[in-house]
């Protein structure tokens, strides 16, 4: 049996769940709760009133915290203790330490090894930065291009969109990632390759997509009449096939205590966003994440802002029984900041299996999707206000727009119609509202938060990054899973590799072994051209 | 008490679920079950040997599509009798004639109203073949911007992503639609607005975001020294404030038979797709759309490829009671489709009463999501596979690449890459694997269904929106809900306005009135500048 399920606080929040808080009931939801279910910190203001708790169910959540150990494990991965790991089987086995790929600022971690990493983290920085300087010195390049998928594609393309408003003068970056070759056309053909430098970042140096990607890159260059090396930069792991620096412009270390999925602020977000951000303001990005880092350390649940949204994500998940979780950033530069939640959230914790190999009993990540508001307010809150399933939502929103360009159009603001927008979102999920027209009757008692910030700047898209990044951890911690690894990825490679070699056999033999792999051929039937 | 739940066939289906079929039983999914769970249409292969279904479970799901009077409710609809209603109660009272916008190739409707419709839209599509010719001819204009919002922008943004390799030469789409100022800004920066036009979409003319965008599109032009009157385009209805000829360049209508998350086939679509495309190509699209809507009366579930969609999705939904639905494109070009889906399935069938104003007692439409793949495979997947909750995911996937650019490395092409990945993907999902190693059991019997097309072009593309509008419609009739109203958004709207109005005031007067809208102001304290 596993830890969770035995917790005297899951049963207590059991018990709690019968019945709990009645957001939809008159008077219920007041603006002194509003203002009490508050918690500030680096900058971000997190409301929490208008979620299905009490200041009963608070206290059974955080004394969930204390039973799961959630803070000493925290404090356990930032300093560098193998986390990644599944007790008595084979597994990863490894540290867990992007906290240090950005503890170079207050508090750093005193344990030995994650200050090698971060030492280590230091000199890429530094190495990166004479790089930079270099390349504007002599003016080589406008353009970017990053090349890598899933973690070294989501997470950084997320914050460059978010930063864009940032960017230094003519500075542009790009992205592909997909095998699907019209990917990697549409945004080579407007590019002037010239004036472009690629980044191809693998920390395997083995991932199919983006080695097929970079020989793709490699071809246009040379049809370009251009030197291969002298326009890609690779982001690689020691002794990977991509660790040879004859090939390359520059070569940057990640390492594997880093996972995809959380390596933003490594080498493999830091390339692309110092060269067009400047790195001034990609260390204020570190900045932010390391001051949220050091919240996340903080024993008391209410205090320490990752935690306590881990908790209220656990309640929804677990107690009131909600499968997913909408991520509504009212900021269109965080269009892609969902994609990227979606990620870090369902590879760290649509697990199975406890840390000592045991299958749960309890039901772990929730499935995150996302869009941002007031666009959704015009397409799926409809079904939020009115299905049959309640969705848990988180809101994001700013005071300030990034461009400092706005219009008063009957009396307001963009900025204060998209703020109002978002708070009264908030306001009619949870009370509702009674009707004699049963189609205007809306249940209330649909669970929100709020974040808000001033400005959506490096700083605080920083903090914002490691509050989700430790959010996630911490549920992991509280389920007692391992949130770091992604075995339920491998099938699907193992079989894709079958289904391509059917169409390798075919090419080379005009026919293929009719015994191998008969579910693919079904398919491959239909796909292959016999013409080809 | 509803209809749904009286049904026989809603009865034999429950009995069925108890022991659906077993996908990762040894032998189950075998070739020749991926062969027969197999139809064709429109150039679309829907492959479904991977769902959860038995010939028995296909017969009382065809039993079902008649029990619901499925393809009668479709030919009402596309005939254009008031399906866009609940019985006894206010409510939008209207045609539904979406079909109606391209039914100008074989079989069209005989029915008058449809006629009607199909004559005021044929209208509308001549007077933009003259207009466009005649910019044309001048030469005006490089660039167009789509200013709209939910409808009026999704399904237009997204089916312009989806063809935009099939552009005129040196013809460039946008759109923006968030009343966040910088999403406007993010892209009028980048444009030469001498050479830019822009169209405005809004059913009603009094959408607050486009109205406010129009403003703030007006003044920019103006600040250019630019004449607004002749460089935005008006889409709206008879009547609106925005029906007004004097104010734009041009006016094309639109009709509230007309659904915004149904309209991309209409002017709505039109104006920018058929400027990008050229008429031929916008017209190939509705050609596709057309065809899907034929097959889509076919009486037989099993080859009215829609039909048998929506009774899939139902047998998931409440059946097998999977809470969402993952739209997974193998093409990079589709990458804003799942958005443009989301918004058709949740706004139409996000529902709580039956068309009789019934609370309904079953679960209505699911939570659809969903990003390209490979890409996905490198984020959620894990979840899809290992995770505590099922998914059901529909695969769409293309035989050649758009660009007709590929790359043979290590034997095969990338896009033989990457449907390798689709289809092992579907197989994985299905079979599962056992292992001694209890992270590598993956449980497998998780459903999905596979859409391939030879290519991605206007005709197959129109079939495909088609195929999901029409699938969305069917499951609604199945339900007996009302997927053509949104009154969930209504409340949402209303309180935002009175937020707004706090703002206003604040401006005003420099305070507010203590007692208005105590909730708002509860945040609008956290929101207001004092020194504003």
């Amino acid at each position: 049996m596993t830890a969770f399920s035995h917790f005297k606080s899951v049963k207590r929040l059991g018990e709690l769940a019968q019945d709990p808080f009645d957001l939809a009931q008159e008077g219920a939801l007041t603006p002194k709760r509003i203002e009490s279910f508050m918690q500030e910190g680096c900058g971000l203001k997190l409301f929490y009133g208008t979620e299905r708790v009490s200041e009963i169910t608070m206290q059974a959540l955080g004394d969930l915290a204390v039973e799961s150990e959630a803070v000493e494990k925290m404090e356990k991965m930032q300093s560098g203790e193998v986390m990644n790991c599944i007790e008595g089987f084979e597994s990863e086995n490894r540290m867990v330490l992007h906290t240090a790929m950005r503890d170079f600022f207050e508090n750093a971690n005193p344990s030995p090894v994650a200050k090698e990493a971060t030492e280590l983290a230091y000199k890429e920085l530094e190495k990166l930065t004479v790089f930079l300087k270099e390349i504007e010195t002599k003016d080589l390049f406008t353009d970017i291009v990053q090349v890598g998928i899933g973690g070294s594609d989501l997470g950084p393309r997320a914050v460059y969109l978010a930063l864009k408003a940032y960017s230094k003068q003519s500075r542009r970056a790009h992205f592909f990632s997909n095998v699907d070759p019209d990917d990697a056309e549409d945004v080579l053909r407007g590019l002037d390759l010239a004036k472009t430098v690629f980044v191809v970042v693998s920390k395997s140096g083995t991932t199919l997509e983006t080695r097929t990607n970079e020989e793709l890159v490699r071809d246009k260059l040379k049809k370009a009449g251009l030197d291969p090396k002298k326009h890609i930069i690779a982001v690689t792991g020691k002794g990977s096939p991509m660790d040879d620096e004859t090939l390359y412009l520059a070569s940057f270390a990640m390492w594997d205590y880093i996972g995809g999925r959380y390596s933003v602020t490594s080498m493999v977000g830091g390339v692309t966003l110092a060269f067009v951000l400047g790195m001034d303001r990609f260390l204020d990005f570190l900045r932010g994440a390391s001051a949220m880092d050091k919240l996340a350390l903080k024993k008391e649940m209410k205090q320490n802002l990752p935690l306590l949204s881990a908790c209220l994500s656990v309640w929804n998940r677990n107690f009131l029984g909600l499968p997913t979780t909408a991520i509504i950033p009212y900021s269109q530069a965080l269009s892609r900041f969902p994609a990227h939640l979606q990620q870090l959230n369902m590879e760290s914790n649509g697990k199975r299996i406890d840390r000592k190999g045991r299958g749960v009993d309890f039901d772990t990540g929730a499935i995150f999707w996302g869009e941002p508001g007031t666009n959704g307010q015009h397409s799926f809150f409809q079904l939020i206000h009115q299905g049959t399933s309640a969705i848990s939502v988180e809101f994001i929103g700013f005071l300030q727009p990034q461009y400092k360009v706005d219009l008063l159009f009957q009396n307001t603001l963009s900025q204060e119609k998209l703020l109002s927008n978002l708070f009264a979102q908030a306001i009619a999920l949870a009370v509702g509202q009674k009707h004699a027209n049963p189609n205007k009757v809306f249940p209330g008692n649909r669970p929100t938060r709020v974040l808000l910030a001033d400005q959506l700047d490096p700083y605080t898209l920083g903090a914002l990054l490691s509050y989700y990044e430790n959010s996630a951890a911490f549920q992991g911690f509280i389920w007692d899973i391992n949130s770091f690894d992604q075995e339920g990825v491998q099938l699907g490679k193992v079989l894709a590799s079958q289904l391509i070699d059917l169409f390798s056999q075919a090419r080379e033999k005009k026919s293929v072994d009719a015994k191998a792999f008969p579910l693919g051929q079904a398919f491959f039937r239909h796909l292959h051209k016999e013409n080809d």
